[in-house]
């Protein structure tokens, strides 16, 4: 169910754009009741004049290869289940993919569960139980 | 006020990613109160490598034609119209582009009426009914 | 923390885009609380047949220049606040960058402050005050 975007620089070579994927969907499963086949990806390569980040804020150092992570999910995730995800993932970045973690920022934005059609015209959670 | 964004693989033929488009958009006005010509349509092409989806979650097939339709409108739509939504969007991405039922996934997002202003400085639906 | 995006005219000469990103930031600067120095910006430069717009829906009048700035940041922004941030950012662009106000459209989507990780795996708003 996760649907996550990938924004990154387009010089980001492809196996560590691969590592980074791996990372990310290793971090929603083990921290966020993903289950492992539940993965839809799509990344945007993005000129560095059409990604901007400020460098510092809030009190990061942010490189050339910093990404910003967009995830999509169904509201359930816990305060804390969304600070696991966070460590998880930077940690996973740097493991997998030698990211620095301050150059990896996720935004997560949630909806419900008839928000979601995996195919077929079937709302498919509309008569499961919440996600977490 | 649907804003709809298509992830699509960049080997779609132009007449087929119209077709989807056209089968969106009529399924938004028959099951979704959208008004005719409120239609906000962005398209991403994407490369095969930067748009993966899990090939059966959730007891699905997918071939390499698979889309995701994202759709951000105002909340209001019942669950019901959402399920009428999906279930008319598929049919018709069949009727009117040749797509598998289960290549169609649809991802919905939702805001309030004071989050669109669609041009002139002005929040539209400030002052209006709710959608639906 | 506003992540934007910014759904362009491939057409759109580079100064063009850059005055609208400063008119952008300067509203949520100047009427949102942001801070000056808490700017994301992601830009899609379409082509003409991936970004359709109704050209007078509700009332406008578009031309090929017309944008879709999409911001996400988190609850907390009043109506007023809001309504002052379409007026503000439809005035700087005409100021900034020459747009016609009815080519620009702004669609605004929230989330929470436990949704945002601005790297080295910390949920930044975890402590802090709501805000606005």
């Amino acid at each position: 169910m996760p649907l996550v975007k990938f924004n990154v620089p387009r010089s980001l070579p492809q196996d560590r754009l691969d590592g980074l994927r791996n990372a990310v969907h290793e971090a929603l499963v083990t921290t966020s009741n993903v289950p492992q086949d539940d993965l839809f990806h799509v990344v945007h390569r993005l000129e560095a004049s059409d990604f901007i980040s400020d460098p510092v804020f809030p009190g990061m150092a942010r490189s050339g290869e910093a990404v910003i992570v967009e995830i999509t999910f169904r509201m359930g995730r816990t305060d804390a289940q969304k600070q696991a995800l966070y460590r998880e993932l930077a940690r996973l970045a740097k493991v997998k993919s030698g990211f620095r973690s301050e150059d990896v920022m996720v935004v997560l934005t949630e909806n419900t569960s008839l928000d979601w059609s995996f195919g077929g015209g079937v709302a498919h959670y509309a008569q499961v139980a919440p996600a977490v």
